[in-house]
């Protein structure tokens, strides 16, 4: 694969070190991603009543439904920083705007990082000339970076097709790590679109995609201030128009999804601490949702979690976790599996060497956890991770 | 203080090690405490749909409102055991009333430990001869120390208060450690009062004292199969009636809130892996029930949780936590402290050292997190631990 695979058409990138989490640090740490004019741009931003400045900024932009850059810096939130923290990212965005010769309105600030520190402003906007001077088609990967915090590694994807009216290509990047419990989007993720696809429809589709992906993972339980997921699409005025026909619409959705599920899976991949991949799988729920809360009390269960880190196939606390999610089942109908092992049959615990069969299932860095509920035929999969010492040596002193 | 303090008039204990958790161990396993008469007796029992076939027969009894006997097991919670676990604890009930001559109804079996095992029952039944024989007046410690799991510490507490009518005497125990987020009860806790009660005054000042304790406190956001807490009063012919008089009925109720809040503390303070305790307070709710959610939204959060285990002052994640808790509150107008140090002031942080005092606040065994919402005049405390390291290495491999 080409070192410039994430090239796409109409949208140009870059990053620099502005010194934001460390003033004496060049790791990269501020990003800009823009559009050669205008582009659709939907997304989705946290539900947490405490937002921070850029989540406001951006849910303006994100009525008015148009956008043509994205400010991006990693090591501080800019959140719970009052009056001067809006003003801070309005500044930067302005700043950015005059750079680039757009409207001030088109540029999008997002922040992650430490809650409650300023940003460090006239640092931020020192480099703003170098950033746009930088911006290039080929380095999306610097910017995938820059917007990293205790993550260990950038997390982007790709998704090519052929289309009646040309190729669709759809990239992605996000962050995540740690505070990963979004429900409404995730940390940050962007996701980029060369064709030209109306606003409604693409709204339509991110949000069906942002459901069953960034709102199905779970970390740790905590909701960011600052979670916000955007896609820009159509970022040139050679942009082909995504047609109205069946076909198309399933390819374009089908891809979005599959960039989103790409980066959702890596976001619990990379959770802090995190050493394995697990999907709770619930089915034969009465609803969607009622699956959704039995999957998510197991997937955030720190009994469960550390059982998955010790490899132990507990599923006593599997069962125990799914009975306080305040769904009504009957537990003496459940089955249950770990990966393909069943372990639980209509209530009644297997024989035989389940035990060391299901342990080995849990030595594979990505396994799966089931439940059939038999009350229904609505199901739903969360994807969480374990729960390991290293996530508390890691949060115990984060901001030191 | 006398080594037999917690003698109280009526009742009697006993405990021996049945080899319930290991068969060669005599580790003290299996505890009886039985009064003279049968007492009235009141309890709650956990709200998780998958409830222990201990916990099924304890409602009956519950409903009756009187028990003479308690057969409490460790190291097994035959949960999820079936037809069979409830027949195994049925049989075990009856041995326990066979041999004390009293009817079977009287007895309340309570188990505490791995989910989903079968007890060993005939190991289990051999030993009842001897806990029969063995019981007497002063061995409410040997009774206290055979219901822990993974507790490093027994848990007991004493009031005496001079009634009009005669000394009222309080005791009680309980187990805790993991799993530990009651909804309705904590694990296992006993109370046991001298005097005689009337059951539908005894229900009301239990559900009041269990409401404000056992149901605020939290480890690990876990709801057990098995948490029940049990009231019994009166074991004796010869016990005093409490009478109907507000000065005694308020020292009783305050006698009860007082055994019941220091066993709940004790429960956090011995928190798998714990090194703090937190009183997490929220004042100025709209309402109690929203006081506590938020107050439970930031108890359980492990971002939280790790930055006490740190003694890191991350005020960012507290108010996240409670952001995030769907309480409607305006974060601009809030204060909030660590200990006695303000750090946000109608939503503006403090200027000075607040850091430091902060953190040396968060140096103490015990420490507070205040949070004044400024919505109401609701408050509300959850007590819970800090995360550690610990608390994973003990739950990755707690069975084995």
């Amino acid at each position: 694969l080409s070192i410039d695979k994430f090239e796409i058409e109409g949208f140009r990138f870059s990053a620099v070190g502005a010194g934001i989490k460390h003033a004496d640090s060049d790791r990269l740490d501020l990003a800009l991603i823009a559009s050669e004019r205008p582009a659709i741009t939907v997304g989705v931003t946290t539900t947490n009543l405490v937002c921070a400045a850029p989540v406001t900024i951006t849910r303006e932009c994100l009525q008015r439904g148009i956008s043509q850059a994205l400010l991006i810096n990693s090591g501080n939130a800019n959140a719970y920083t009052g009056d001067s923290g809006l003003a801070d990212a309005l500044f930067l965005t302005k700043s950015v705007a005059d750079r680039l010769g757009i409207a001030h309105e088109l540029v999008v600030p997002m922040s992650t990082g430490v809650i409650g520190q300023p940003l460090p402003v006239d640092r931020m906007n020192a480099k703003i000339p170098e950033l746009a001077a930088l911006i290039s088609a080929s380095a999306f990967l610097d910017a995938a970076s820059a917007i990293l915090t205790t993550d260990t590694f950038p997390k982007t994807a790709l998704v090519e097709k052929r289309l009646s009216n040309g190729p669709l290509k759809i990239v992605g990047m996000a962050k995540g790590a740690g505070m990963m419990a979004p429900n409404m989007a995730t940390m940050l993720a962007v996701v980029l679109v060369n064709m030209r696809v109306e606003e409604s429809y693409l709204r339509n589709v991110f949000a069906r995609a942002n459901s069953l992906t960034f709102n199905r993972i779970t970390v740790d339980g905590d909701t960011s201030t600052n979670d916000t997921a955007i896609v820009m699409s159509g970022g040139s005025d050679q942009s082909k128009e995504l047609l109205d026909n069946d076909t198309d619409r399933d390819l374009f959705s089908q891809g979005v999804l599959s960039v989103c599920a790409n980066l959702a899976r890596q976001i619990v991949k990379d959770g802090e601490g995190a050493t394995k991949v697990v999907e709770v799988k619930v089915f034969g729920a009465p609803d969607e949702v009622s699956a959704a809360r039995v999957s998510r009390r197991i997937a955030e269960s720190p009994l469960v979690k550390t059982a998955f880190h010790g490899e132990d196939p507990n599923w006593g606390r599997i069962v125990c976790a799914a009975g306080s999610a305040g769904v009504k089942f009957d537990p003496s109908m459940i089955d249950l599996w770990i990966g393909s092992v069943q372990i639980v049959k209509s209530g009644i615990l297997e024989v035989g060497d389940w035990e060391a069969r299901a342990k080995q299932e849990m030595r594979y860095p990505e396994f799966s956890v089931s439940i059939d509920l038999k009350t229904g035929s609505a199901h739903a999969t969360i994807l969480t991770c374990d729960l390991s010492e290293e996530y508390v040596a890691i949060n115990a002193d984060y901001r030191s």
